[in-house]
């Protein structure tokens, strides 16, 4: 880092704020600011106008632009920035989530093509460095399986549910009153938000790419006080969690409502932190938790993705080689507990291995070993709710032959 | 890593076992070890013996070697070792605790002064990425304070004390069965071990270098059943915590045991795991967690090491800035119990702020701000022993003056 180099900063939101103010405190000589392109040129701002452009150019032309800062909401446009960045030889930092989710692959080959870097830490879970580990420290490690809480917002909203009897709509309330939720949560709620990082972090654990479409992601928002009183009967409480695991040369993965033994360090991850365990065959269990979202501790993020590159580090996709087999698998069977108010609802002919039904706290509930196909047809389903046991694995899913007996 | 690099070991102990292993099975097209040198050679061994070597200059002197791989336990030798490969411009790897705490700041010139880098993440708490995240993650986070629990052997036998309410006696001997403990047990009971790892941690840290012999060390050999009644009375655990603050330009630490509340999230920390916290400015409270020791935890973080160095990494000690004033301080009072089974050991004038006394449990406790200077004085009493308090933080000591009236 002798050089001074000159970072194009597009988009000022919450994350663009928090790392132009850690940028400028670091009074660092080797980094600088020179442009800052936004979409709204009318809003008042601290820092002096002559830096800020709406004309997206002015950063991608300008020789003198050594990395493209990415941190701008709207991903088909976010897309096209780092393609543009890319063509030009520009480093590209981002924490797009959605955008890298959906285009992974594409960007994976991008940055070979053009021998260019994209590093976004800043796109799962704020300020944990999962992205960062998992291309370095877990290298040469067989990663078996990670799971975590990836969205900080339904986290809290749980958390407040469960610890302190708050209403879901209560929560939900308070998350975005405080800053946690937006406005429209159903990203948030609805789990689309933990499949995106989900997608990402298998991408750099397994070396497959996957769809986040491709992933089942079973929301907080049908939860029901029920459900949280049995959780709390069976000495569990209810997290989103987002897993994956790899048998053989399979990858599964969902998001969903899962009950977490109280003496699972998960448990513990509290209001809006962020978590996640993994199982390595040679590093055993680790555990990695912090903030996962806001301005500062995703901003520090962002910058630490500038002084890597700065220092030549790019992401070595270690899991990404020519012989790697691993693939995603969509369907499964998962271990789950199906509770609805009405009987009859749910038969024991849907699970492809029923292990017992249960009446209490108002409820009834199911539990066995079910398709993530089978869930998929429910996924719209008002009257019943999905929690994934705590112990629960993934089982590849050979389904039931339809006719199975002998003649002999 | 186009080009095919040749690794040269020292050692082939538990670590490097595991280390040998891994690489074997990783079936690595860019790693080879091509010598390994060991002290002795007629240990039975399962490599082919044509490898193998006790003169160290067949690896330091062969000019093909790229990369040289020090895992023994001598720490004056592994010093030469470490020295003569920087001075032949061989980037190493290294685990030896010992030997970088003593020597650090020498070792981070010698890199400087002959442009080879030298990486260790596998000398601090094995399989967690401490150093890595430090360098990396946190280089423009100003980290106000990290504690954590540095060493497993102490943490099982803790465990097993006062989970399991067995006898200091029978938990060591049992440690020691299952190889957590070596059969001299005193660098790990006493902290010195500890104190290795938070001297090299404080440096990455703070980008302070500091001796530790500077740190105050007290083991938990003199932990009594009244010490642990008393935490739980508390609505504690005892840990063996190692701990470092920033308070000004100032940085202090201390490996002590600690009263640790039960919700804090490292009183989950259990057995052999290590784990610590870590508050940043920016990034508020963030936790690691995982194996602090074993031949593949720690074989696969020399082998995560290898293939940085082989990618061009090496530490960039964003911290160790030239005018960074920042100095490790000796002294600091800090918030204690003092325990002992008979009364008027220890005197109210002892504690620079005394804040209480209490009978109880059998024994007598006394609680308030100490200095670190007045605990050395007393570091080999057998008849009192010191619980650092969960919520304790450092204070700058200026000592009470002699005479402190007025005569107005």
């Amino acid at each position: 880092m002798s050089k001074k180099l000159k970072l194009g900063l597009f988009g000022l939101g919450s994350v663009g704020q928090g790392f132009y103010e850690l940028l400028d405190q670091s009074k660092s000589p080797n980094l600088e600011i020179k442009k800052i392109v936004i979409k709204n040129p009318t809003k008042t701002r601290t820092i002096e106008s002559s830096i800020f452009s709406t004309t997206p150019t002015d950063i991608l032309d300008d020789l003198e632009i050594d990395i493209v800062v990415e941190l701008i909401d709207d991903a088909a446009v976010a897309l096209e920035i780092l393609k543009q960045s890319l063509q030009r030889r520009k480093p590209v930092v981002t924490a797009n989530k959605k955008m890298l989710a959906e285009n992974l692959e594409e960007i994976f080959w991008l940055q070979k093509k053009y021998n260019t870097p994209v590093l976004y830490e800043g796109a799962v879970c704020g300020s944990i460095p999962i992205i960062r580990n998992l291309e370095m420290h877990y290298a040469y490690d067989a990663l078996e399986s990670f799971e975590g809480i990836f969205n900080g917002s339904t986290n809290y909203i749980l958390t407040k549910m469960i610890d302190e009897k708050m209403s879901y709509e209560g929560a939900l309330g308070q998350a975005q009153k405080l800053g946690f939720a937006e406005s429209d949560p159903t990203l948030d709620v609805k789990g689309y938000d933990a499949r995106y990082k989900l997608a990402i972090s298998i991408a750099h654990a397994f070396g497959c790419f996957v769809k986040p479409s491709n992933i089942l992601g079973i929301g907080i928002d049908k939860l029901s006080a029920y459900d949280i009183r049995f959780a709390k009967q069976q000495g569990c409480t209810i997290k989103l969690i987002a897993k994956a695991q790899k048998i053989g040369n399979k990858v599964f993965g969902i998001v969903a409502p899962t009950l977490i033994p109280l003496e699972n360090p998960l448990a513990n991850i509290k209001n809006e932190f962020n978590g996640l365990t993994l199982i390595g065959a040679s590093t055993g269990l680790q555990m990695l938790t912090g903030k996962g979202a806001g301005s500062l501790p995703t901003g520090l993020v962002v910058l630490s993705d500038v002084a890597s590159l700065a220092s030549g580090f790019k992401y070595p996709y270690p899991k990404t080689t020519d012989d790697n087999s691993v693939a995603f698998e969509k369907d499964a069977l998962i271990n789950v507990y199906i509770s609805s108010i009405t009987s009859g609802v749910i038969r024991i002919t849907d699970f492809e291995e029923f292990t017992g039904g249960y009446q209490g706290q108002g409820a009834h509930f199911m539990k066995g070993w079910i398709s993530i196909k089978k869930l998929l047809e429910w996924i719209d389903r008002k009257d019943l709710s999905v929690l994934l046991t705590g112990d629960s694995y993934f089982r590849v899913y050979e389904p039931k032959k339809a006719h199975e007996f002998s003649l002999a």
